[in-house]
């Protein structure tokens, strides 16, 4: 506003109109960022500085009607904020997003809410492109867990495949990837992974292949491959999972939980689509975007398919992840995303070096996945079974969060379904104990080193106490 | 901490230890109603001021473990926050709420972020209680749309009545009430309502029960029922459905949209349960406790029906509506909430007044129902059919968020049903157009006289044109 | 910025155009606001919202240099804020106000916190016509206490009158008024005020003239009398001191401390002025505009004589104060501050009418001095002289701060002057003690309802343990 | 408050017990960092995070009366705030700092403020200390510049040498340096500095010693001297003019700008206190420490001397300045500010050779004082005097803040003193034109690069124009 001609004028009573000229041409500077912003609806090069986000905020949030200084609510939902607080926190935003029958769909009562949906929706795609994923059509934020988008998404495709119950799961570990499965009363066949001569676990696509014949392709709603995941697993083998999906006609969704960070799983899906069929890839906002938990976005090649799931989401969704996705994006931009992106391939090498280090000085072996470019295992073969569950317990008194350690003797039963040797993606291998860690998006040098550290000396406290 | 003696012992080389007794007296005034909150997980009498409530949400953030200044993440899902804005507005609360397959569960990484959830989920408990509910067992908020926490709790049903398929539905004329029954991937029996003599609108209780007896209670996934809706349709006759419910069976959803802000609803609610059978009730947060849009309170009878709703929620949830809650509830007290519900009640005969003056003059009629204490109807008798949207734009145009123009000439169709005479409710009746307006909690004089004057003159308007 | 056509063209390929206009037309509405504080300089009738506020502020703190995204600094005073706590508080501003040589001077570097003293400025300058003083000329917001701009109005004087040395000061028993003589190096002739029938406290007009005779013209600084003071003295006589000042050509300094907020005392100063002279008013902003301690405001009836004043602060100043007293202002409008004046007027009374209620069951009485609006004292001539500071301990221990025991045998020395009787206002009188409280603005009835139950309560547990 | 054994009781029935030890153990970390700062009242060795700074500056605040739930306020000061936004940004801080009489005073009102200016005031003698003055004693940050602050120094001096009127001074071409002579209504005597062969100015100390003995020490009230100044004046030679202050019995007050930053500043300093005599040194919070204009460091070297500075402030003062300073050195600690200070003067060695490199180029020689370790002077001899003038301005547009020219043909008046040469601190020589920049703490690389890039450009666009 200050730019503004008249306002000038009005102010040059005030202060001389020579400043006031150096101060206007500071300011389009900054309005010409946000005007390019809207032309191309892309990912700035550079990231804004916090003054330009959050005026951007302010002065989308002013667009929803609850803001307006002539606003008089005679209805039910008049995104009335009866604590300042929360107010605050929310920059005045209050309608949430999209409509009852739409998490996509423009509010009337809610202009700005409207443009910050579509808007970081259109940024996202922009982002999933630049990662790779370059024939990417179509994405949206849902503001629930992957989990619950995953079942929306399962949900979508039941709609239109009335007679299909059954889902083709590449089994993983990870109890939200299986109960999506479930909540929509979907019938899971759970395909084992394959352990190779480097104890790494693959995809165990024959076995995939084997189950739609016994079937029937018309009984199976669809194949359901997860990219990122704990070590030793790898990223499934989508692009021969794709090629199924298309030779059988059946639905594939992709989990790409925290795989967005990593070029080698966006290309993996990029050729995967390429060279087979893939309806849906979810991924979560938070483990990808750094953001707190709470949403996931959802993406495809085909934009009609991906409307079809905005469509299912029945009522008004909570802005609030969208609101955080934007920030953050118009923070980092492409350059500070791909800073992230390049430093964390290279703490990925430096947790890798240094925990092959510690592992020889163990007389223990660290097990990395070709296909898994995040996460890495290391075994635990000299300590008891039945103990190396301490050794995570000691690591997270110690502030270490998100070691894993998988003891290989408990079997876990999720709604009836059995799985042996809950955590290692397999049952009845003679399996070790082991060890995961991860270095992703964010990680720092300090945490690696803070971890070898004290990793290592829980180890040697709990093998001076065996002894 | 500043009322710790050996604090205080450092902070006497500063100042007097006299006056540090009298802040440390200060001090301890507040963290008594902190503990008393934590002691009985109850709304306070009085709310507390913004100071008490930041503190107090700061202090439990510090307990999560993103925010331990040990902490050393090598995990894939850690709670970092690169963007600085988004991190303040999150108070630095970055673990979402409950684990992937329950989200009423406590995180280990995460104590800070599930005390918030149970004790908010504790307090709106008590708020339900306080409202009439008072046989209420069990409360969890989920962070989704009503729309969508419906589609859950059928969706758990489902999962224990594998083969009912059909949904009762009393007919109200809001999109994602019917859309949560699709997109469980049910069929939804639609029970129109039925008009009595003063033109409001009844639930065609008889008609539930043909039904019933028509495809016999084993197909019959539940009931729903609608409390909060707008005039003149009236709350649905829940006490008679519960028996139903009763009688065959036949689980009994009850949507209490916006319906907990009125002791009327609340206490329909709770007669219906002691004289048959409910088992959900769901509203959502925004409209009831006048935070942004995104969370879903459900409530019920039975403590172990609600927690298998929360078993079904896939991943973790956004901590951001139940934060929002947590925060107005600290901020309001029972007296504060009270106080709202009371005023409400007092705009509600206010705008009624006033509106059947404006009735008078243009002659037309209000039509109240006697169920519905919230929204109330005029007609338009007067005006030309084809023209009556118009009314509505001009209003919103002219700032008048909420208010609703029934043509009784669309019919609209979702996912191949058919509703004719959208919006009223009710088909194949000689209905004539009419206007819903509403007094919601948080509605000011200001807002209804607003709304008057206006209103008045968009009427001129629109007849001086037509003539 | 988004009411910019050329933005909203942009905006249109996310939401539709129409909803974009309503949105503008919103936008327009704050605008308009805004454009009429520029353009006019004085307060708006009505207070702005919040967003409207902090959006000015912040669009305003863009206009700086250190804001702006090219900055690129050299020099030794860059405006670079290295907590990030300290800037966000600040709105980004870092200049402060004035340049070395003149506290109202544009900074070319701080276009943005020239404007905001420019225009905070104006505003005061219109409140204090608003108030009463209708012949204000000129206004500026010095940041210092009160004390030190006196000192600094006197050190102008002195400026001009290298010979004259004596202050005649109208004896008001708080340190500052009498340290501010000191600190500008002057010798004060102290004049006792003067007891009248009712024990009210007036100024010794006659003394004031003798000594004028005493010492000559020539030899007389300036007079420095007081407005608001603790009851039983009342306002000086400013009228009779102000024909005084004409009649010998003697400067006149009022301090008119916390004043502004009383018609009483503006227009007894509008009067002094018309039949005499005075040459500058100064009064503290956190008394008069409830904002943290910190701003003088100076004003004058001749512009020149309060420029010379803002060109002897030596250095730039923090703009803090008039920040706060900018967004106070536009908080507040005319409306807003003349609704605390009368409720501050009203809670006098109230006050009033419970003090003596209570002073009558304690056998005391109450003193009001016709001159004095906002403060009143109690005798305690029933207690002890000895114990009656016990009663002012045991209140501040209960929470009641501002309430002032008098015993009458203190006697105090400030660098080497001594006063009699300090915080009576004159000497060797049969003094009772008594205590003094005050009805100020931002006071609610609540306040005093609770101060009147507490002083009861300590009344009596001070007489029980006498006798 | 979350550490608190009988809280975490009552958590417990929330959330487990081992959570719970874990998150108080996290807490306890951070209360100790706490506890060490108000044990030792010394700068930590590391900053602390934002959550910790905040949670301690809040917990202060609510020490302060007006912060009671209790309070009731019955005086006329009772720190009350009517605007929400500027309550907020002064963390609920309203009472100021100091009583009416002394600066550095304890408030009974005002715990917290008390605690807040008398930590902050040992912690930054402590960086004084860390900086290299060992043998300082006491320090007190005044909400006041660094001019005025110098004047009530001089007053302080006048009070106690009642018929000394005349004070030496160094030149030095900046207005707030001399005016705070004026502004206490002394006699400047003005020493032009003198030019060594290296076009270095210097101190003209045989002149000092020589105008003592014109004047004799009685009538001199002070000298005052100056260290960080714009090259290619250097600093003066103040181990000369100490040891003159302690031979002839003469105060000596120190301007040490923005010296804080540069220990070979504050080694001068405590080199001439142990050879000679200082008494008072002044320097800029804002320019020192990185946070916004309004503040001043007053130090010494005796306790008393200091004290009585303190006591000369009429009036409480503005906390603003002194919270800025606590959270920038708590932010900071004592590696993060000496980092500021060892890349500044990186940064200083970088401009000095990107300079020369460009002086080089055009024709031009860098001018570095080897007593001036942040400024510099380039010359400007190959351009016309008359025009030289418009290279500043051109910067200036160009967002080049901070770099000044010195034109050499302007005469400036202040107060009937009139300096010749205005700018360059000395007369009737034959002085080249020049332009000075600094390096100071904050600097960034590519602000440098920035400069160089700009001044190129802008210089030859200068040149072309002439020819």
């Amino acid at each position: 506003m200050m730019s503004d001609e008249s306002i000038k004028e009005l102010c040059s009573k005030l202060v001389p109109i020579n400043y006031l000229n150096i101060s206007a041409d500071a300011k389009k500077q900054r309005d010409k960022k946000i005007k390019e912003l809207l032309e191309k609806r892309k990912l700035l090069q550079k990231g804004l500085d916090e003054n330009s986000i959050e005026m951007f905020i302010r002065e989308i949030s002013l667009m929803d009607s609850n803001n307006y200084t002539n606003k008089c609510g005679v209805g039910e939902r008049e995104g009335r904020i009866v604590c300042d607080l929360v107010r605050r926190r929310h920059f005045n935003f209050a309608h949430g997003i999209g409509r009852s029958g739409d998490i996509s769909e423009i509010q009337p009562k809610a202009t700005g809410s409207s443009l910050l949906n579509q808007l970081t929706n259109a940024l996202c795609l922009d982002l999933i492109k630049m990662m790779g994923v370059r024939s990417a059509e179509k994405c949206i934020i849902f503001p629930m867990a992957t989990g619950m988008t995953l079942t929306l998404a399962l949900l979508t495709l039941k709609s239109k495949r009335f007679d299909a119950n059954l889902v083709l799961w590449s089994r993983i570990d990870q109890k939200s990837c299986f109960k999506c499965i479930l909540t929509a009363n979907l019938v899971p066949i759970i395909i084992d992974t394959i352990k190779n001569d480097n104890d790494e676990l693959h995809t165990n696509v024959e076995e995939f292949e084997k189950q739609i014949e016994i079937f029937g392709a018309g009984q199976i709603l669809c194949i359901i491959s997860t990219t990122s995941c704990f070590a030793p697993r790898g990223c499934d083998d989508i692009e021969a999972l794709s090629k199924l999906s298309k030779k059988y006609d059946i639905p594939h969704l992709v989990n790409n939980a925290y795989g967005l960070q990593s070029t080698y799983f966006t290309h993996q899906i990029e050729q995967a689509q390429r060279e087979g069929n893939i309806d849906f890839v979810v991924q979560s906002t938070d483990k990808n975007l750094l953001v707190p938990v709470g949403g996931c976005i959802l993406f495809g090649f085909n934009q009609e398919l991906i409307n079809d799931v905005a469509k299912m989401y029945a009522g008004r969704g909570s802005s609030s992840s969208t609101l955080d996705v934007l920030m953050t994006l118009l923070h980092l931009g492409r350059d500070g995303y791909m800073k992230l992106v390049h430093e964390r391939k290279e703490m990925f090498q430096y947790l890798k070096e240094n925990l092959e280090k510690l592992a020889y000085q163990h007389d223990e072996k660290v097990i990395v996945n070709k296909r898994n470019p995040i996460s890495m295992a290391m075994t635990l073969k000299s300590f008891n079974k039945n103990k190396v569950t301490m050794i995570g317990s000691m690591l997270f008194t110690r502030g270490i969060s998100g070691a894993r350690v998988v003891s290989t003797l408990e079997n876990k039963t999720i709604d009836g379904y059995t799985f042996n040797q809950w955590g290692s993606h397999i049952s009845n291998e003679n399996n070790v104990p082991y060890i995961t860690v991860a270095a992703s998006i964010g990680i720092t040098k300090n945490e690696i080193d803070d971890f070898i550290e004290k990793f290592d000396k829980v180890l040697l406290k709990v093998k001076n106490n065996e002894s």
